[in-house]
C-alpha cells in the first residue's frame, strides 16, 4: 500500500522506516518549505498546486503534522481516505475546541478563559489568581508548539505586554496547576474501534522542548495508568479517531491528572516504543490507517527517550553505552533543532538512570534529568 | 555517512533500514539485472560501466551478496574502503578455499574430497562411504546455494549423472553426517579487532532453503555457545574481517559441532536479531564498518523467524498472532522466493512455539517447525 503523508519531517520519515517491512512504500507532501523526510518521494510545496500529483501516488493519506491548512486537508479526505479524519485535525489545530472537548467529555483540565482583547486577558487572569493561581499563562488559541506563541503572567499588569507580544486575535489563558510531574498516554485506535494504551511516559521539558520521557514509570499505579486510558479512550471514540493520538496531561501531588494538549499523530514522548516496546506508535499507527491487527503495546523492559538538540554530541561515545539505540533525522546543527533522539533500555530502572546521565553527560548543553517519582 | 552496498536485494534492503537512524544514506550496485531493494539509489548494471558512477557517491563499500565478480570487487577496493575485505569474499566464494581455511584453523567439519572429474567422483564416492558415510553431497566449488548446483549420491555409480547434472570442473564431496540439528552463529567483528557474538540459532531449512530460524536455544550449554564462538572468532581475526559473518555449523548427538559453510554478511538466519536482540545484525554490521562501537548481541526474549516462501498468506491473520512483526521485501509471489519473514516474540519458549506453529498455519505450504532440543 502506498501512503501518503502530509508533512515531511522526521517522524514522517519514522513511519517510512516503520512501514517499509510492511510493504508500504511513501510519498509526503510538504507545505513549509524545509521538508527533511529523505526516504521515498517528498513534494515541496507552499501554495498546493502539486497536490494532485501527490494524491495520484498514494492509496490513502495520514499526517505528521497538525499546522496544516485546513483547507487542504479537507480537499485531501475528498480524493483520498485519510487517517486521522478532518476533525481529529481541526480540534487538535485549535485550543478552544480542544477544550470544549475536553469539557464535554468530562476529562479535567486547568481553569481557564478566553478572552479577545488586553482588558478581558487582565480581567482573567485576575480571576484565576483571585482562585489561586500562582500564575496563568496566555496561549494563542491556533498555530504555537514547543513553547511558541505562549506567555506566562505573574502578575494582570503584564496583560499588555503580552497580549502584544503574542499578537493573536483570541487567546485561551489558563491557570498555573501545581503538578508533581508531567506525562503522556500514547493510544491507538483502529477502523473497528479496538484500542491499545501504551504505558504512560513521563516528561521531561527544558525552555518548553521536550529533552527526557521515561516509560514505563516504576511507581505509577494500575488505576492512574487506568484514568489515563479512560481520558484518552473518550476522546479517540469522539472523534471516531484512527491511528496513534497523544494526551499530555499534568500529575498532580494526589496522584490524579489533569489534561493539557493533544497531538494527532505520533508523538516525541513515544519515540521511546521504537526499542522499549514490543510494537513502535509507527507501526500501529501505520497498521491502524490501513486496517491492519494493531501490535501489542507492552513495553519491553525500562527505556529512556533523550533527544539530541541543537548540537549532536559526541556519537561514538553514545553507541558505547550499553544499551543505547540512536535515531537521527539527517538534519544540520543548529540551536534549538531536535537532530535526532536516543533509546536506552536496560533491564531495571537503577541502571536505566545510570545510562541516561551517562549519555546526558555526552550530549552538551543537556540538563540533567529531574524524572519526579510520586507515590501514587 | 554514504555507504555503497555491493547486491541490490533485501539484505541490503534491511541493512539500509537499520543504516537511516544512524544518519547513514545509501546507494546500491547490482549486477544481477533484477535488484529489490528500494530505497535510496540502485545502479542495476550488469556489465559494470556504472562502477565509477555508483563509487562517486559513497563513502565506504559493502555487500550483501557473496556471489560478485571478484575482479569488480577488487577494483572497488582500490577506490573505497571495503568491508569486509576482498579476501573474504574470495574464499567465501570458494568451496575449496573456505575448506582449506577451515582445516588450517583446525575448524572440525565432516570428512570431504576435491575431484575434478566423474572417475574421481565415483572414487570418493567409494572412500567416504567405505569410510561410514551413508551418502555423499557434491557441490560446485564456486557458485551455488539455497541448494543450487548439488547433488546427492548414495551410490558410486551415480557419479557419472552427477557429474553431468552440476556441470563444474571441480567439485567438493563430503560425507553425510549424522546431526542432530542445523545451527549458525553470527559474529560481528570491529576495525579494532573486537568481536562480539549473538547467540546460536537453529535452523530448520526445508528443499535447501531457511524455513525457520529459533535463537536463542533453551537446551543449549554455555560450552557449545563458546565452541562456536571460539570456530568464528578464528576465521575473523585469520581474515581480518570487519563486519558481521555467519558460520552456519551441525551440531552431532554428543553436542559437539561441525563448520558446514560461512557467508560474509548478514544473514537469514539473524533475522530474528532484528526483533529479539537489543542491536540487530544489520545495525551492528554497520556500526562495524564504520568504526562505531558495537551493539549488545544480547537476546531480549525467546525468538522465531519464519520464511514467508512463495506467496503471502494471511498478513492479516499474522499480524494478529501476538508478538509478531511482519518483514516484507516487495516481492510479487513467485514459488520459491523469499518474499519476507516474520519474527516472533514471546515470553517464554512454550508460548513462542504455539505462535510459531499458529503462524506456520497460516502460511501455504509451510510445514511445521522441526525442532530438536538436544541434551548436551
Amino acid at each position: 500500500m502506498r501512503i501518503g503523508v502530509l508533512g515531511a519531517g522526521q517522524l514522517g520519515q519514522m513511519l517510512a522506516l516503520s512501514g517499509y517491512p510492511l510493504g508500504n512504500r511513501f510519498a509526503f507532501f510538504d507545505t513549509t518549505g524545509s521538508p527533511s523526510a529523505d526516504i521515498g518521494t517528498t513534494l515541496s510545496d507552499t501554495s498546493g498546486v502539486k497536490l494532485d500529483e501527490f494524491l495520484a501516488q498514494v492509496d490513502l493519506v495520514t499526517y505528521e503534522f497538525e499546522h496544516l491548512p485546513l483547507a487542504l486537508v479537507q480537499q485531501v479526505a475528498q480524493e483520498k481516505a485519510l487517517y486521522p479524519g478532518v476533525e481529529a485535525l481541526r480540534v487538535c489545530q485549535n485550543r478552544e475546541a480542544e477544550k470544549t472537548l475536553f469539557d464535554q467529555l468530562s476529562i479535567p483540565v486547568a481553569d481557564y478563559r478566553l478572552v479577545s482583547s488586553a482588558d478581558e486577558l487582565a480581567q482573567a487572569c485576575t480571576e484565576l489568581m483571585r482562585a489561586g493561581a500562582p500564575a496563568v499563562v496566555a496561549k494563542s488559541i491556533t498555530e504555537g508548539y514547543d513553547g511558541k506563541g505562549q506567555a506566562v503572567l505573574r502578575d494582570p499588569e503584564q496583560a499588555e505586554e503580552a497580549w502584544a507580544q503574542i499578537g493573536h486575535a483570541r487567546l485561551i489563558v489558563e491557570a498555573f496547576v501545581s503538578f508533581v510531574r508531567e506525562v503522556s498516554i500514547i493510544a491507538v485506535r483502529d477502523q473497528q474501534g479496538e484500542v491499545v494504551f501504551y504505558p504512560l511516559a513521563e516528561n521531561n521539558h527544558v525552555d518548553g522542548i521536550l529533552r527526557y520521557s521515561l516509560a514505563p514509570l516504576p511507581d505509577l499505579s494500575d488505576a492512574v495508568q487506568q484514568q489515563a486510558e479512560s481520558y484518552i479512550h473518550k476522546l479517540l471514540d469522539a472523534l471516531e479517531y484512527v491511528g496513534v493520538l497523544t494526551l499530555e496531561l499534568f500529575q498532580q501531588a494526589d496522584g490524579t491528572l489533569l489534561a493539557n494538549e493533544m497531538a494527532p499523530r505520533v508523538h516525541n514522548s513515544g519515540h521511546w516504543t521504537q526499542d522499549g516496546a514490543i510494537s513502535s506508535q509507527f507501526e500501529n499507527h501505520l497498521r491502524a490507517i490501513q486496517g491492519l491487527p494493531l501490535g501489542s503495546t507492552q513495553a519491553i523492559a525500562p527505556t529512556c527517550m533523550i533527544n539530541i538538540i541543537g548540537c549532536m554530541g559526541d556519537v561514538a561515545a553514545i553507541l558505547a553505552v550499553e544499551g543505547s539505540h540512536l535515531h537521527l533525522y539527517g538534519k544540520s546543527e543548529r540551536a534549538g533543532r531536535k537532530l535526532g533522539h536516543i533509546n536506552l533500555v536496560a533491564a531495571d530502572i537503577d541502571t536505566l538512570l545510570q545510562r541516561v546521565n551517562q549519555v546526558a553527560a555526552l550530549l552538551p548543553d543537556a540538563p540533567p534529568p529531574a524524572f519526579s517519582f510520586v507515590a501514587d
